[in-house]
């Protein structure tokens, strides 16, 4: 069974197409699994905390990257590879392209380390097939934003000129993955509507027949 | 300043000597930084508290491995580099040989991928001097299960057998460490007692100008 991986910036809509490609596959009498990284076990689930905790933390940013390694490890080892194993499709809010994008050419660390070390923590489990929902990070960390605000009612909305470029960092490292290996990596327009990016991802999934 | 480490197997007595050794440089004068791996700063001490409740979660070997990682980074970035910058002598109980011994020849993890993660997670940063305590695991295991007896009370000391042989295989991958770097690591014999140990260690420092 197929192994799916979402991927793109903050706010583009990544964790609502999975609930819709779930249902999908579903409806077809296809038993999915969707999850989300970090997270996904015990263990992760408490290295997502400190992870998300890291503006308290101030933490380096070596340190940040093997946290989400060692997420991935165990996810890959407990949850990836026994649904895969037993015939499910899984789909993966991020993975192993996040890590080159964020913490590669976002935060500068060298790619090829980046590389070596997502494939220490995965023992080569490369997805199927990773749909990119690329979005100007202009646009996802404004919605992204509103999101929050509705939750916790806060107004304001300025980001950094340092966060906005890292955020386009971030994006056209995923760019340039997907130019790389176009065969694993799709590329789908993140301006549109929730249901029009859906029928997008639903007819690159049936044209991989998967 | 010194960067120097103590290893050894789990009650061999590498805290002790540390105390000792830093009450050692404090009466000529120089101010020591002493800390234990893994922990050092507020996130380490939080991924700390993940590994230690390993058996509850039952953490995979490659999640292990880079949790210690993550902590070698921030302790490295926050801790080590700005105290040898400040001119202190630096005393680490375990560090990068610890992960080479437990991780690598322990749990079999891949020798050159333990060696490579260590690299990036200290940028390179080696000891200037290595302390490794040797000792029988089967000695070592039944002072460390006395200390905890003593504070908890339990009764039970009988260790299963895959237990002593992974210290065995740790015990044996310090030897080929120390084998491999003479002149960094220094073997010195644990069973002999607290003070005669610490006699040993002094002199190796002073040998070395150190």
């Amino acid at each position: 069974m197929p192994f799916i991986t979402l991927e793109g910036v903050e706010g583009s809509g990544k964790s609502t197409q999975m609930e819709l490609l779930k249902e999908y596959f579903e409806a077809r009498g296809i038993e999915a699994v969707a999850l989300r990284e970090p997270g996904g076990t015990a263990a992760a689930e408490r290295i997502r905390a400190i992870l998300l905790n890291e503006e308290g933390y101030g933490l380096s940013h070596m340190a940040e990257l093997f946290l989400y390694e060692a997420c991935r490890a165990e996810v890959v080892e407990k949850v990836i590879r026994p649904a895969l194993n037993k015939d499910r499709t899984v789909i993966c809010d991020r993975y192993t392209d996040s890590t080159i994008a964020y913490q590669g050419y976002g935060r500068g660390l060298e790619i090829k380390a980046v590389d070596a070390m997502n494939r220490l923590a995965t023992g080569g489990l490369v997805p199927d097939l990773t749909l990119l929902i690329d979005l100007d990070p202009a646009v996802g960390l404004k919605r992204a934003f509103s999101r929050i605000s509705k939750k916790t009612g806060a107004k304001e909305d300025r980001f950094e000129k340092e966060e906005f470029a890292f955020h386009e960092r971030v994006r056209n490292g995923y760019l340039k993955i997907a130019g790389a290996e176009p065969l694993r990596v799709m590329v789908i327009d993140g301006t549109k509507e929730i249901l029009s990016i859906h029928s997008d991802i639903c007819d690159i999934i049936e044209k991989n027949g998967l």
